[in-house]
């Protein structure tokens, strides 16, 4: 089986945005097992998207196009691939009904144009959106089938894994099932490194590394038939990767590193509160991100000034004085300061120089003191991090959250 | 001028990577002033690399290639490209010498194979690839060109910019200039439907809306001549968007509403303090994200209990039994209790359920209160808001920075 892919959207023609939905696209066709020969890129232009359906249908058993769903008069999609196969568009209610309950949940004035977004092909399958006003649909004939989903990836991903991978494992006859194995603390070329030999081999399972945010994912997929079992297929390798690179990895079911630092906290009845300097609410929010952390986080304060960490968490004037504020000392006092005054099992702290500006000669930009208070103990780390602002911020936060993983729970 | 990007690669179709070069050479391509109709991604394959030049050759002036000139006999692109326009490949001695004096200084062993990263389409322009060992190429016939690149983006970006785009500037003769718009508390189909018939008659400047994450940007781009004002030529299109939509639109040159506040706050001479519910940490981290945010940031509570909303801020302990900690009285007492206790000019406070679980029957999942506290005013403003429990969050934030812009600045 065959498919290529069409991505519709005069953005990406524009380079405004990275086309990552052909790449998540193309990954998934290929643990399928379905040959991917193709991907298209065109402008909101009928003409040009008319030539790219019309030889995607030539070629391949199955194109999948996203983008090009909405309102607007730009966007095409659904007419071409109707046009195409010869089909009239038509009203389909329970859509009308979806979006417009959307609209009025938000108290938004839903334009008329909006209706557009309910008109399907005569005989499609609907994909449900539960992330956007656009659903998506699939429109068959004979052996060929046009998959239409809506661009943006937070619609895009979770429509394809709810609606769109069910239809193709049934109809290329596989299943597929992947374990996400999450991994901090490790660069990619490193991970690749100490792996290389097993990615190399690979046919079934298969293995795909990603880097993202400063942290790396490693997808193990296995490809099965139906009655086959995966975990047995994926098991070898997996336990392959562990005895290599076993310490660095944080999660196997594809929790993030503040969501298994939420599950441990969460787990073993402790709570957890944070004063944050550099990184400035950063990890508090990623705590408050995962839902029910009412239960184990108690508060936060971003004690970005020295009067702040004075008032706030009784860091003494001594200690800023003479250390400084970006200093293990201070890191330690701001961690013991919030532990006692939210009256919480763990606090924890954070406090450098994240930039552009500030630093010292021995503490340049990127020296970053993570603190921790416990019941037992007080201890620090120190961390030198490298790249912009926002890099350093979110690297204090994520080496934070490993230090507690590996140090408390 | 047209041209069109072909990458090749079965990396690409696999999924393994995704396509940075085409969003950067789009992008560069865009502010040429060149237009980029199409994007298509090949495999290393004879036949569909055949096709996908030729019909490029047919729609486009240029077409831009980048991948397939290493040494294997997957590398197809310059037989291609030469058979396309008639032409041998010949052996370039020039690239030969500099191919092998990099080897010799690797310390590598030149395989024979290597010699064909030398051979290049007859009567060629040869790119220099001063970090790899494939050299690039353009191939001219009359007013048809091609442009060869290698496939990794650290070799491709440099010889790019400093082989590429002199050539095609020389070829062009235009330049681009972009003003963007950002807009916050009016969906893309709003704006759309107001700036419908702008949008339709476009032809110079353009106007190109994207939606992101709450937010809408609308860019608004000239092309001139060298020695043309492209300012006078967008001048009066955003005028008339602005007196469509002008009390949306929060900045002109690009910021985010975060910076922009930023801006504001700073220019001010004001200082904020940030008190926190449902958003927990994710406001003070907006502003923290901003470089010298220590000028005039205060401080942030992350009062997520009822108790540290007492303890922290002096919320009333009827306050919270009569109206709840979702309501309006206590946005106002976080806010006006931030605002002492901090000892700042602005207070300002989130409280809501951001979900999954939560809300009760008047105040479902979503609805989130924003308080704040001047000097001779408090008060507040009510929300509902749709979705995930981060995109709660987000739009909460995106929502409080929009009060503040409208009402205090």
């Amino acid at each position: 089986m065959s498919a290529e892919i069409i991505s519709v959207g005069t953005e990406l023609l524009m380079g405004n945005i990275v086309n990552t939905n052909a790449q998540y696209i193309s990954q998934r066709l290929a643990d399928l097992g379905i040959d991917c020969f193709l991907q298209t890129t065109v402008g909101d232009n009928h003409d040009r998207l008319v030539e790219a359906v019309h030889r995607g249908l030539e070629r391949s058993d199955i194109i999948i196009l996203t983008g090009g769903l909405g309102p607007t008069a730009d966007d095409l999609t659904k007419e071409t691939v109707a046009d195409a196969f010869n089909r009239k568009l038509v009203l389909d209610e329970p859509s009308l009904v979806y979006i417009k309950q959307r609209f009025a949940k938000m108290r938004h004035i839903m334009t008329p144009n909006n209706i557009k977004q309910a008109m399907f092909p005569e005989n499609c399958i609907i994909l449900p959106n539960p992330n956007g006003t656009a659903p998506g649909c699939i429109v068959e004939d004979g052996t060929k089938a046009a998959i239409l989903m809506p661009g943006p990836p937070n619609e895009m991903v979770p429509m394809f894994e709810a609606s769109v991978l069910p239809y193709l494992e049934k109809r290329s006859g596989y299943m597929l099932k992947s374990k996400m194995l999450r991994i901090f603390g490790k660069g990619e070329s490193s991970v690749e490194y100490q792996l290389k030999d097993l990615m190399q081999q690979q046919t079934n399972p298969t293995i795909a590394p990603y880097a993202l945010n400063g942290e790396m994912k490693l997808r193990v997929t296995a490809r099965c038939k139906d009655g086959e079992d995966a975990d047995k297929i994926m098991a070898p390798i997996i336990e392959e990767v562990k005895k290599r690179i076993g310490e660095y990895i944080y999660s196997e079911d594809g929790l993030e590193l503040h969501e298994e630092v939420a599950r441990l906290i969460s787990a073993s009845g402790m709570t957890i509160a944070v004063a944050e300097s550099c990184t400035g609410g950063m990890l508090c929010s990623k705590f408050v991100s995962v839902p029910g952390s009412s239960n184990w986080f108690k508060e936060g304060c971003v004690t970005y000034s020295n009067e702040a960490k004075m008032n706030r968490l009784g860091v003494k004037k001594e200690t800023l004085a003479e250390y400084g504020a970006v200093s293990a000392q201070t890191a330690i006092e701001m961690a013991e300061g919030i532990r006692r005054t939210a009256m919480a099992d763990i606090g924890i702290s954070t406090t450098g120089y994240a930039g552009p500006d500030g630093g010292t000669g021995d503490k340049p930009v990127g020296t970053v003191f993570i603190g921790v208070a416990a019941k037992d103990k007080s201890f620090y780390k120190e961390l030198y991090l490298t790249g912009k602002r926002e890099r350093i911020r979110n690297m204090a936060c994520l080496n934070a959250l490993d230090i507690l993983r590996r140090n408390i729970f």
